[in-house]
């Protein structure tokens, strides 16, 4: 394995500086067979970490990124950054996921298109992106990459898997996949399952991709326009389903956005404040994200599901060496609070040990990202992370 | 008024065939001034009536279609047809709007694209269709011309209008614009207005028309290309509102339509049963619906707003004379349960005649169009209809 990494602020006055490292695993030669039998090597894995990897190597939390995601969890890329990673509030010197105690890792998922070798990334056999090549790939085998990646950093047990989301389905990937690799999982706002209604979602998402003009069967690399129209609506419509109802209700209401009266016009669509918030949050996301990827990813989160992967749920999960703790937020209504008690019984069934918790929030799916969120979500965590340090075998 | 009429089926033991009719309203020198400012004349209107108008002409029930329904509310239009109207389980002889004691009367509304004026009408002063220029209505709009139309047809009040979700706006509308011009209201699966998560999901549906690119800021009839990716993606995402997710979970789950394994495939998009379903929904809605009028109708959803047109709640439904007959089911979410309840208590407030129930159902938004939930609706509308027309006042 290779490994590059970028050098950290040396000022100590300095807010804190991510490092942002690179791995390459796997070969052209011993590449990793995938799901759906395709084989994909070399594989580049951009990764960040946080805080100190200890002696013992037994400090290490990894962070499972939900769908769009990245591996800049907490802190700034460099001295002009105006925001600190998406997770910053959690995450942290003395935060919800302390780095003053515990060795963070968060890595960008395969298939993804922020570092980690996705459709945008160079094929090396054809020196072009991979584009339309770039194989469908699934939770499992991006798990199977930040395994290697955690093998590759001499870690042979992380003391927790953490994610939310299509993180949470990654966390179930590892204690079932990887049963004694993780001391501990944390799901939040996750299922072992995506919902037929979520598949819905995703595949009318898919389809504004798939019908732009410009996606071009996904060769759109290069080319003047890229497939933006597509993939804004896609993102406006899952945006939709990680907000409440009540939090669309209590943020935005029926009120306009410029006037006191209605326009009556067709080219003035985003008159309710609402229709402007969606319209800014899908002109954002296209700016940061790629159409192959929001295809792979969405596809893999379909895909997912513990018992066609790992066969019926209380026995899938008998094997595994990790305590759990599942959270849900009462107003999740893509993932909601039903599923994770689906795990919870599994898990007591399987006579595993685990805490489960229900937050009240009005956040919806994305309160777990939320920042007035995070400290409830700390008190929870925090305690449960010590105690799984403080439980952890020891030779 | 000028008013034409198909003929009936002359063999009795045929099935019942129903009459189609149009009436031309308003004119060029006296047009319909719309609430957006504009004017709109002749119009013609598309309607279907079934029963027998009595010699008091107070037997008449105004049935209001939904987003994209239409006048063909029962029976069937010809011999060869397959499938009777829309809701033919609930409007015939013997059934929960008899048709043996009352006239019914369905009309297309403004703006839509089944033969009353809309967008892909002919606008006479260009002898084209009006496409982009068909002006934005809304439902006082609609109400203003069925009034209109129910004048030319010498009923001076109905005993009921009826109507599900934007159909029970316009029933809302009929009550507090024209008070004195229903005996009684039914309101079903609606509300007083759409909620912030409502008009989200609608302007993404706009979204997806007003970005593909045959749709061609409108101007798309006669042209070899229509929008219908677009227009299609909109009736999928709609649809996901009009299902509850323990419907979609129950009838589809994450069934695979053509085989055991996941084929992890870019041009395969249709792998689970709900995919397909949805893709279909949308083929099938293309064929019958118009993209102009679908842009103009939702708007028209969004836009209604009791309060903000007619004044506070309790005070401007102080004024009908009508009873009102309000029903919701437990599981849709795009009318919940509450936006009934809102309107109740504030007919209760303003003093009015009011019978509410929730009814319980696995279908969602679309249980007041299922089959298998129309003998309940008609156990409550039959005997209400009945109450109203035993207690109309009668000189």
């Amino acid at each position: 394995m290779e490994l590059t990494a970028s050098p950290l602020a040396a000022d100590p006055s300095e807010p804190a500086l991510v490092r942002r490292q690179q791995a390459t695993l796997f070969t052209a030669e011993q590449p990793l067979t995938l799901e759906c039998g395709l084989t994909l090597g070399p594989i580049t894995v951009d990764f960040q970490t946080y805080g100190e990897l200890n002696s013992r190597r037994d400090n290490a939390v990894f962070i499972c990124h939900a769908l769009t995601g990245d591996s800049h969890v907490a802190g700034r890329r460099n001295a002009d950054d105006r925001k600190p990673g998406w997770w910053d509030g959690f995450v942290g010197p003395g935060k919800g996921i302390d780095t003053d105690r515990f060795f963070v890792i968060c890595a960008n998922v395969l298939g993804g298109c922020q570092g980690t070798t996705g459709p945008n990334s160079l094929n090396p056999a054809t020196g072009r992106p991979y584009g339309p090549e770039f194989p469908f790939i699934t939770v499992a085998d991006i798990v199977r990459v930040h395994q290697t990646l955690v093998d590759s950093l001499g870690i042979d047990r992380l003391l927790a898997a953490v994610g939310g989301s299509l993180g949470g389905m990654q966390v179930l990937e590892w204690a079932a996949r990887h049963p004694e690799r993780v001391a501990s999982a944390i799901l939040l706002a996750s299922g072992s399952r995506l919902s037929a209604q979520g598949i819905a979602f995703n595949t009318v998402g898919r389809r504004a991709i798939l019908t732009d003009p410009s996606f071009n069967g996904g060769n759109y690399y290069g080319q003047a326009e890229t497939p933006r129209f597509g993939l804004a609506l896609a993102r406006m419509i899952a945006h939709i389903t990680y907000l409440s109802e009540q939090a669309i209700e209590q943020k935005f209401g029926r009120r306009l956005q410029h006037r006191d009266q209605l326009c009556y016009s067709l080219t003035e669509d985003t008159e309710f404040q609402i229709e402007s918030y969606l319209s800014y949050q899908g002109k954002r996301f296209v700016e940061r994200f790629d159409a192959n990827s929001y295809l792979r990813l969405t596809r893999a989160m379909d895909y997912f599901d513990m018992e066609r992967d790992h066969g019926p749920m209380p026995a899938s999960l008998a094997a595994t060496a990790a305590r759990f703790l599942v959270v849900s937020y009462t107003t999740d209504w893509l993932f909601p609070t039903e599923q994770s008690r689906a795990i919870v019984r599994s898990l007591v069934q399987a006579g595993r040990h685990v805490t489960f918790t229900e937050l009240s929030s009005p956040h919806g799916h994305d309160a777990f990202l939320i920042e007035s969120e995070l400290p409830m979500l700390a008190r929870l965590v925090s305690p449960f992370l010590d105690r799984t340090w403080r439980d952890l075998p020891r030779a």
